[in-house]
């Protein structure tokens, strides 16, 4: 197997071939993916970088990885320095390193189905500041090096049904037309794989712990629709479902079938379709409306049936997220456990509940300084050991049919010291001081982010990561638009107004480089809230994820009475909802963990 | 004098002899100013409106004014709804409006003197969709109506001590060189008045409230400069001032010497500088480098100088403040007084300093409903009387040579309702929430908002407004590019990074429409703080203003144990600091209003 440094150098001889002075990478596919099929892993397969969000530029002479700070830690550890110099992002963005590095007059090429035009037209500007030039291939280069690169999946799509969608297919198309009508446009693009399976009521398996399928699709001012996905992954009972409004192609006519869209004002979301599409557009002689995908804020706000999946997943996650800590608890002490070993022990607890259809990502099993690493990866080469005096920090979920869950808790292993429980009782202060805001309806999240904070910032800390994202429903588990974070957050996510129906998580946390990190996640629905006497319409969040807080970590003195209120009344509610599930060793184990404090 | 209608009829008239379907009026001069000279005041002239932001829109068939939620009830009172449609910003944008209503194959004429090119993109894309165009016009046709439109004013130019500026217009000039150095540029356009006049050190008279003069700027990377200016306006002491290495020239030959900048590459700012400035730079062959001025930060970052005498100006204004709330609070129960009369009063006793420059705007002295409305501007026709029962709330601030100051508070006149106490009570929770913020170096505003409304949310109230604006030095009251409010008010304030040296206002308010409006003002100072134990670089906030809050306005019941002690110790600085500068009458009245509470 040739090494990341043969890897770098044969794509830079390729690129030379090409007439080519440098190559971009990113992280994506061709939907503007953040989770991707192994197909398209070249980011991973030219550098050893394994997060999920990044990018790596070649020039002749040198080469750069740009990481956000949940990746700071993890990027040194899986790319090499003799290489690959690391970039923060967003404090440099790849377009002005590109401008301040690349050689006067260089030609720098990009796959147009990897960007969108935006960054195009950006990195194009800061190009002919150098008098370079940005190029598009008309192939991938990496695809020429790469001998075993995986194909893409074949898995089969299913329908998904009406009951735990709110809304048949048929509904939202024509909600859609109606957008449509309004816009005085004749089809919009989808591109985003979770639009395309949240429009058609459609799940795939083609993305690890995403359940969508690689398609495109145009839905059409009369309601109908043309699906662009392999044949093979359509059984009778999924063409059945679609329907005849809906006409499938395979998934290379997708390109043709927007040349052919000549006249038509056709809309296209520029944050989720790449370049490629406005091209095929362009060349076709559609008049483009550029605007988000319609399908993104209806999806973001859940209705009814999709709550009252999410609630039911939410608990049976939440039996298995108990019994895991039960059991690590005992375990963890008695020694002989590894990051491997107690994620597929959780695994396990996640499998017995006979629901479970994927994880929603890769466990983060990090113990001890693992645990300060953000999004850490454990591999059989990282792979620790759980020991006595760690903390051990687990961050996971589950895809149920009904609903998709993600949750952090960390255990002490042993008695944990004085200055954890000072940073683990912060984290939680600014968890409860979330978790509790009423804000009026249309506030972002951006506005919100800094109540998570503000207990660690008084002791002169923070977090590199933001605090909340969406969640899909039996979706992906990073979904937009809506987040809450540094408003300069990139994406604008922070930007976005929050409305009641949207699930977010809840995710404050602090990270000793080097010795441990700590995490508290939970999920959060936003809902209504009347205030007595109150002048506008507000919203609060209502907590949906179940499982005890561990109070060993916890020092009550620096708790206010409110925040004591709410645990506690968090904690009898976790007892309410799960106890009733679980045996009588594990409810009185849990009843336990529920006791009031202060 | 023509109505208002008479003068919408007349332009619309007047674009139909330029073949225009519509015209675009907003509120702005050459260099974006907020506040701008008489001759610049259009949309006043057009609509009537006298807020400080705000643009107008003519079709043939109909007419909207744009402003946002500061004057949603203020253009209702000015502005005749007979005439014209009331559109809130940023709900609506200009662009999307105009993309909605200008009737099909429309042409829309634009002063390019008067909008960046940014917006001159937006709304010519969102006209294109309705086959509609946007044109220049080559004079603003307003100005072949208005009869009576004043001159540019003729006031001289003033040095401004080095002493005072802290930095002498040359170190400030190589500064700048350098700076060109580093982007390998040949000049600088400066355009924004107020950088011109620090970067210069001078001062004029041109603009009210705000010691700037009419004026373009271009620095080369010599260090040398040209300056555009009326010749009128330089006395012998100016040009000694500016020196030998500043061309002097008038200000009408400014766009012919940017015409004459061809294959120069120059920098210009897509902000502040107006699209005929890109125009001419790129008609004349410059190669065009779109950054932000480099005045706007070092300008923003007040060096000790500059802070020193923030700190003398804040002082000696709180000492005519202090002898305005003694003299109100007898007068106002004893009736006669207006909101006029108290103004005038206001003005007189920061004349008494000796000091006083000018107003740093137009003093808002607002009685009951009056004060609901955020930026009131009271006329002898809106005049109203100070009368029992009432809070009268007055927002205002002084120009020193060596500082500008603003400070906003209410008095109650006679006894408050439990409503008012607990509203004012919630709003100073919210100011000093803001106020005693500790955050990492680098946050940006609009993650701070959410402390100053968080006390008011959760009664269910907001305010329209933002909290914070940065505060020039001698300079204008509203400087850029630091704001703290939510992440999505307009012009992108919020996602500036605080730093060290910055000057913003803290200002949470509520507005109770028809009967009373409340906020509470400080300018306050950013600062390194040195966390014990912290593991980054922590800011906080240094309280400029020194000025008692209303203690019968609050309900102490309603205040935490910390913001009781901030009050205290706030009221004992202001006793401590303002109290000597007194004579024993009123020191003795400022002690009795700065005694703890709690």
């Amino acid at each position: 197997m040739s090494t990341h440094a043969d890897r770098l150098a044969a794509l830079r001889a390729q690129l030379a071939t090409q007439r080519l002075d440098g190559f971009v990478v990113p992280l994506t596919d061709e939907h503007m993916s953040e989770y991707v099929g192994g197909y398209a892993q070249r980011l991973a397969w030219l550098t050893g970088f394994e997060g999920s969000a990044g990018t790596a530029v070649v020039l002749p002479a040198q080469a750069a990885i740009f990481t956000d700070g949940r990746y700071t830690l993890q990027v040194r550890e899986q790319v090499s320095g003799d290489h690959w110099a690391y970039v923060a992002v967003p404090a440099t963005s790849v377009s002005e390193w590109l401008g301040n590095h690349a050689p006067d007059g260089a030609r720098i090429g990009y796959d147009p189905w990897l960007h969108t035009r935006a960054w195009v037209d950006e990195a194009t500007r800061a190009l002919a500041e150098r008098g370079a030039e940005l190029v598009a291939t008309p192939t991938n280069p990496i695809d020429a090096l790469w001998a075993d690169r995986p194909q893409p999946s074949a898995a089969k799509l299913t329908p998904y049904p009406d009951e735990l969608a709110g809304r048949s297919a048929a509904e939202k198309r024509s909600e859609i037309a109606g957008w449509l009508a309004e816009r005085r446009a004749d089809a919009v693009v989808l591109s985003a794989l979770d639009s395309i399976a949240w429009a058609f009521n459609i799940r795939g398996g083609d993305v690890e712990s995403t359940p969508v399928a690689l398609a495109y699709a145009v839905v059409r001012a009369d309601a109908t629709a043309d699906l662009f996905v392999a044949s093979e992954k359509l059984g009778d009972d999924v063409r059945r479902h679609l329907g005849d409004a809906v006409r499938v192609h395979d998934r290379l006519a997708f390109e043709n079938h927007l040349r052919g869209l000549s006249g038509k004002r056709v809309a296209a979301d520029p944050e989720r379709a790449v370049a490629a599409i406005f091209d095929a557009l362009d060349d076709g002689g559609a008049r483009i409306l550029a605007v988000r995908d319609p399908a993104v804020l209806a999806k973001a706000r859940k209705n009814p049936a999709e709550i009252a999946g999410h609630e039911a997943a939410q608990l049976r996650d939440a039996g298995a997220m108990v019994r895991f800590l039960k059991w690590i608890e005992a375990a963890a002490p008695a020694g002989g456990q590894t990051e491997l070993s107690a994620a597929a022990k959780l695994h396990d607890f996640r499998r017995q509940t006979g629901k479970l259809l994927d994880l929603s990502f890769n466990t983060i099993s990090g113990t001890g300084a693992h645990g300060a690493i953000p999004h850490y990866h454990v591999t059989e080469e990282s792979n620790a050991p759980i020991e006595p005096g760690q903390l051990y920090l687990v961050d996971s979920g589950g895809q149920y049919l009904d609903g998709t869950t993600d949750i952090t808790r960390v255990v002490p292993v042993g008695t944990p010291t004085a200055e954890m429980r000072d940073r683990f009782t912060r984290v939680l202060k600014g968890h409860i001081g979330l978790a509790t805001a009423i804000f009026p309806d249309g506030t972002v999240g951006g506005q919100l982010d800094g109540f998570a904070r503000r207990p660690l910032w008084e002791a002169g800390l923070d977090y590199p990561h933001g605090t909340g994202h969406g969640v899909g429903a039996y979706l992906s588990v990073h979904e937009g638009p809506q987040r809450i974070a540094a408003p300069n957050y990139p994406g604008g996510g922070p930007n976005e107004p929050l409305r009641a129906g949207m699930i977010l998580s809840n995710e404050p946390g602090y990270y000793k480089a080097g010795e441990y990190g700590i995490r508290i996640e939970n999920l959060v629905l936003i809902e209504p809230r009347d205030v007595p006497g109150g002048e506008q319409p507000m919203l609060c969040f209502r907590t949906l994820t179940f499982v005890p807080i561990e109070r060993d970590l916890i020092d009550p003195a620096l708790l206010t009475p409110l925040e004591c209120e709410w645990l506690n009344a968090y904690h009898a509610d976790v007892l309410a909802k799960v106890g009733p599930t679980l045996d009588d060793e594990h409810r009185a184990w849990l009843a336990a963990k529920c006791a009031p404090i202060g």
